[in-house]
């Protein structure tokens, strides 16, 4: 089973997903976590480009391009093959960031994104997204003490530091984004504790099993 | 004018352009030198990572991305603001070689190239491109025996480890190119002397001119 992590920053995905690879592996199953960007070899070049703040003059296409180019290598070399093997994979990010972000957010034209979209993965769609809801200011205030914490302002994300209007239109089209597929998408109210959160997840994966007429166990 | 040098490896693309340049500086021009990939600040990041041969994990979408992500940096720093400031450009590679190479020579489809070069140039088109032509084999050697002199293996590229039929169709695909645009594209015979080339180029450039109604003077 393939399942992606979304949210806009300090949403608790990297949390939430190591949570509910714990609850998988107390059942006996052994997931693979991975993210975008940065879950392959090209990607933890590219990583530092993406993510660095200070690389301003990036423009619009030039940074689509590197998060495509650092999807189609993760599915690829990554997630194409673990779920050929049986694994299910709990991945930070995918597809709907690109249209969350620089659809909805930079105002590219989402037709344009879902085609690139498609060309990097080869259709590769996940059977459950896991969408972490919550206000941008609180999200906000989590990455910025989260980027105190790890103790430099170079550690901050290019994106936390967009303005509170991009990051509202983010979340909105999200919000939208989850509307468009009920059945893929789960959305689920990131303000509660982590562990509330993580069990929600289990739940969500667990009807999307049963959609798919298979069982956890 | 927005000039772009295509050809095989080994075909003398830089020369010509070095050699043009100077002629048209004899005539009281500042032409802008550039190339792709490399060309702009986020290509010298990439380009180590594109032509390096080692990293031969490398999807053919992810390799794709890379290079559409410089260019649509390179035209937004570079290009278009020297362009637009009245300067003539001579640009090492452009839009056709990621047709050639990725189109006719990985077999990536032709059309999702063209929407992907449109997109990253926001449909910037040269006015005059000078294709190099020369056998696989002349271009080869001609390449081999480059990489031998700057030293070292580590500065073959990614490319000129690929395999004779490779480049065979790449030339092929170039050739139909230039037979679709006629108007655009001026073939030169690359294994003539690099200043008979470079005349010839310069002889194409004033064609160019005339049949947008300016004169190079």
């Amino acid at each position: 089973m393939f399942i992606s992590f979304e949210g806009i920053e300090g949403a608790g995905k990297s949390t939430a997903q190591r949570l509910l690879a714990d609850l998988l592996r107390e059942r006996g199953h052994v997931p693979l976590l991975t993210s975008e960007p940065g879950g392959c070899s090209l990607g933890r070049n590219l990583r530092p480009i993406l993510l660095d703040a200070r690389l301003s003059g990036l423009s619009d296409r030039a940074e689509l391009y590197l998060f495509l180019a650092d999807r189609a290598q993760h599915v690829a070399e990554v997630v194409r093959p673990a779920l050929e093997s049986g694994q299910t994979v709990l991945c930070d990010r995918y597809t709907d960031s690109t249209l969350a972000y620089q659809g909805y957010g930079r105002g590219i034209d989402c037709e344009q994104l879902r085609r690139g979209n498609e060309t990097a993965t080869g259709g590769l769609v996940p059977e459950l997204t896991i969408l972490l809801d919550l206000p941008v200011a609180t999200g906000l205030a989590r990455a910025g003490q989260r980027n105190r914490e790890e103790g430099t302002v170079l550690s901050e994300g290019r994106f936390d530091a967009e303005s509170q209007n991009f990051h509202e239109r983010v979340r909105q089209g999200y919000l939208e984004l989850a509307g468009e597929e009920p059945q893929r998408f789960a959305v689920i109210d990131a303000t509660e504790p982590p562990e509330d959160v993580s069990l929600q997840c289990l739940c969500a994966m667990e009807a999307a099993l049963r959609r798919c007429g298979k069982g956890l166990e």
